[in-house]
């Protein structure tokens, strides 16, 4: 590790890693993890030092009415801002870097360019989001970001409910935030968005880059599936008469990840929970219910494969005699990176010499929110094993350093 | 309808339909279930009226020390007992006819015989086994024709928990019977047993036959199989370097029911529970746990039945770079109905004019135990759709007339 650098914007390790470690102090879980979920005791203890570190570094900080922390190195310049960052809550148990890295490395870029550059033409914004994981209300669905771009209903803090019980409305009034506040969060004048995180894949590691660039997120569609059959004596039934649900099940999943197989990178199709009723093993199974998660990034391949899989479902189903239902429980669209901004990213890291892939993002992240109202990119850091959502997920100080360089370099170049 | 019958023994489908249809009423559950646990309140007062009806017909009633109640006509000769009987507890809830008819049966076709034909050579006696759908205990399998063949150890009645907590122990002495006196229930003096029970399954309905002669009762094993990969970002990992435990139990499933088509009936193999972890929409899953139920009458075939499908697990996962591993539930041998007692059901269903399959069956039986201390055979009729374990369980009078007719000409054949 070594704070000599050939390009002119100094980003201290050493102060990466105590950010790192001092805000995984909040909401430690066992050694290595974090569970911070939002509006928690533990997350205004981050929120308050994080905001002590945007002091330190001589940035006007200020907390929105959801709690979202903005930082601003104002610009000499009027006009909207450049702004960086990401969430600081956690999963049931997350880690150290998931969300927390990104809302660090936007203060620390920032520090640095003030310390080295003084004021920017434009001004810049450091930004630590309130919410992403929905890991406190389920529903919750990247909360921070759509309080920023004016997409949360007025009743919806009160519909809202946390796996514990209480509503966000409750849960906001108890640390002193006002839900009726919440449109005042809106912004209007953010000019670009630049989300720095970890990758939560193996894609990186497995090619040797210990950053990327994002050119899009892909857009997830998770469906729930009800494949039904006819419930009958597991041993009185003889196998050339059944309508077993679970054999159509079996043909139809497999079916679905080949298809994805087939389509190659970055399609992807995951079927993570199931459900077998009646689920007695003397039973051949009526029904089995699943979710099908599957994604691409370019909007045209993915509906080519949505369009394959239904297809391949109601032919299975049709072939065996049994019925193939679903429902279609969330969608987003995929969110493409504003062109100029990957173009800008890839020659920085040219310039910085800073190996850096161009690659699509497999996981939601606020960016896609912040895409309504802002041209958008994101820079990916290396995952170990490509692990996320768990206290295990680690990225070196290393990594993130080049990733911090990079987005420094950025946000120099667009705002100085 | 009509009493009128081409045979000698005569069989009242008026009284056949009585005690269906009066036993059904206690633990009666909508308008054709019934759910009647082992000494429920519901099952002590179907275990008066039967004896009540055994008393009627003037034969010899006790109960035993768990409940079983025999009712015996004396032969002229002394020796070992024809015995014939189900059992009378139900599912929850179960129908009017799996068990009960049964334990109906035997009384009626001996009552018939003693009408018309006066005391026989050799003893008869009909049985209501007290317990055998493990409906209250779980792990009970059987509890009545284990108590009979010697096969309670002693301090099983203390270990077996019922779902709402209380153990075998507590619920006998609930109702006045006395643990420590289970060996009393023991009998070596049972020369010959036959059951008669609805089919549970479709082959009498498809193939056209009222009634089927039972030479084999199939050898079931349950294994619970744990398929082990690597969970992950269902976003952000591609498809080509997963290890989905998933993708792996699709193909071993379908793999595993393609083995016991391909071998024909009577193989048959059922997969009715199914768990995923973590078992997140976004998750990859890390492990699916199933259970895997396999059975085959036949024990050669029942060995190639499951060197097949334990092969194909291994080879699968292998391939996948998964692990798999499996423990075995429960399992019970085959049980194979005495050659001579067939061919005498098949002699009977010739001469009375009964249209008889002789065939395998798939469900397991009390038979199977008696069968470690007598001859034994099985009388099924036809259901309704192959149903059974449901409310909606039906076999017709007409049927079960002459299912009764071919028990009653068989004792009159083996015990005058």
């Amino acid at each position: 590790m070594t704070t000599e650098q050939d390009t002119s914007i100094w980003i201290h390790p050493a102060l990466v890693e105590r950010y790192v470690f001092e805000l995984a102090a909040f909401g430690k879980y066992g050694d290595t993890g974090v569970w911070r979920i939002v509006y928690s005791p533990e997350w205004v203890e981050a929120a308050q030092c994080f905001t002590g570190w945007c002091e330190e570094a001589g940035l006007d900080v200020h907390s929105d009415a959801v709690g979202n922390i903005w930082a601003k190195l104002e610009g000499r310049e009027p006009g909207p801002s450049i702004v960086s960052g990401s969430h600081i809550d956690t999963q049931l148990p997350g880690g150290r870097y998931d969300g927390a890295l990104g809302a660090i490395a936007a203060l620390i870029a920032i520090r640095a360019l003030k310390e080295q550059f003084g004021q920017p033409r434009r001004s810049l914004e450091a930004l630590a989001f309130c919410e992403e994981e929905s890991s406190r209300f389920p529903k919750a669905a990247l909360w921070a970001s759509r309080a920023i771009t004016g997409f949360i209903p007025a009743d919806e803090p009160d519909r809202l409910i946390a796996y514990s019980g209480e509503t966000m409305s409750e849960a906001m009034r108890q640390i002193g935030l006002d839900p009726a506040l919440i449109p005042t969060a809106r912004r209007d004048d953010i000019d670009t968005f630049i989300e720095l995180h970890i990758e939560q894949g193996p894609i990186l590691e497995k090619e040797g880059y210990p950053v990327g660039i994002v050119n899009a997120i892909t857009g997830p569609r998770t469906y729930y599936v009800t494949v039904t059959g006819e419930s009958n004596h597991a041993g009185a039934f003889p196998m050339d008469i059944r309508h077993d649900a679970m054999a159509g099940f079996a043909e139809i999943a497999s079916g679905l990840l080949n298809v994805a197989n087939d389509m190659g990178r970055p399609a992807v199709t995951t079927i993570g929970r199931v459900a077998v009723k009646p689920g007695f093993s003397s039973a051949i199974p009526r029904t089995v219910e699943f979710t099908l998660d599957t994604r691409h990034p370019d909007p045209r391949q993915r509906q080519v494969l949505y369009a394959r899989q239904e297809a391949l479902m109601h032919e299975i189903a049709e072939r065996r005699g049994l019925t193939v239902e679903w429902e279609i429980l969330s969608e987003k669209n995929p969110c493409l990176s504003d062109p100029a901004l990957v173009e800008l990213l890839e020659d920085v890291a040219r310039k910085e010499g800073i190996h850096a892939l161009t690659m699509a993002s497999g996981a939601a992240h606020d960016t896609q929110q912040m895409a309504l109202i802002s041209k958008v990119a994101m820079i990916f850091v290396r995952s170990k094993d490509g692990r996320s959502h768990t206290p295990e997920e680690f990225s070196s100080i290393e990594d993130i350093v080049l990733g911090i360089r990079l987005l420094a370099g950025t946000l120099h170049r667009l705002a100085y």
